[in-house]
């Protein structure tokens, strides 16, 4: 269970009052974690995916700079914090069932977002549809950077 | 366990194989899901997040048609089979370590995605930085359709 201050948000409600409502009680999973999908408030570009416990979500709230739950080192997670391409919160929403977060982010430092030394870390696409899936190869896109 | 024909993908690698590579090792979690996150092709626009399980994924990699495993119903979900609002996959993407797939999709029908009638899932953004995340309150997206 990695979650902590769990009691940092509202218990929930009723599906009407969770779809409708405007109290924010996200929903989290049976790890304490909830999904936040990244994405960059200039171009719309998917930069990264990742998951936040309660308490990461909290400080994202609170100071408008994204913390996550490194689900690898099992720790509360800073992203930029050691390479400086922190991610300032421009807008941050939820959808209809609470149980994940959409952050538009300016990426400080040198703008990349992926450990690999790239802007995303959406730099391959799978061609489809595919006949053989077991088969289907990865090609890297064309607006990737290397 | 939801994930059925998961030995339609091959097994994953080494870490720099499965980052750098062009094979396609999707990761499932404990549950045999792996996220999906939806955008508009033309917008760029979040529409929505669910999560595939292997019969799923391989049935839109092989037909070009968004397919996910609904958690709540418990079943195989063809996006749009009732509704009419199919989502036709423009381009599908994987991150860095393979465990979360990105779908740029046309629309069809009248455009709609989210259940509660709206074009988007994320219609409700929750203003920030906030000093007191448990009292945060969300708001209607000025973009987002009633």
């Amino acid at each position: 269970m990695s979650s902590t201050k769990s009691d940092a948000f509202a218990p929930r409600g009723a599906k009407a009052q969770i779809e409708s409502g405007l109290d924010f009680t996200p929903k989290f999973d049976a790890d304490g974690l909830i999904p936040a999908i990244v994405t960059d408030a200039h171009s719309g570009e998917v930069l990264m995916f990742a998951f936040m416990n309660a308490h990461a979500l909290a400080l994202t709230i609170e100071t408008g700079v994204a913390h996550f739950w490194s689900r690898s080192r099992d720790k509360l997670w800073k992203k930029g914090e050691e390479s400086g391409n922190i991610l300032n919160v421009v807008e941050m929403r939820t959808d209809c069932d609470q149980d994940v977060v959409w952050l538009r982010v300016d990426v400080k430092g040198d703008g990349k977002t992926c450990h690999t030394g790239r802007r995303s870390c959406f730099y391959r696409v799978l061609p489809l549809p595919a006949d053989a899936p077991a088969a289907a190869h990865l090609a890297f896109a064309p607006d990737a950077d290397t």
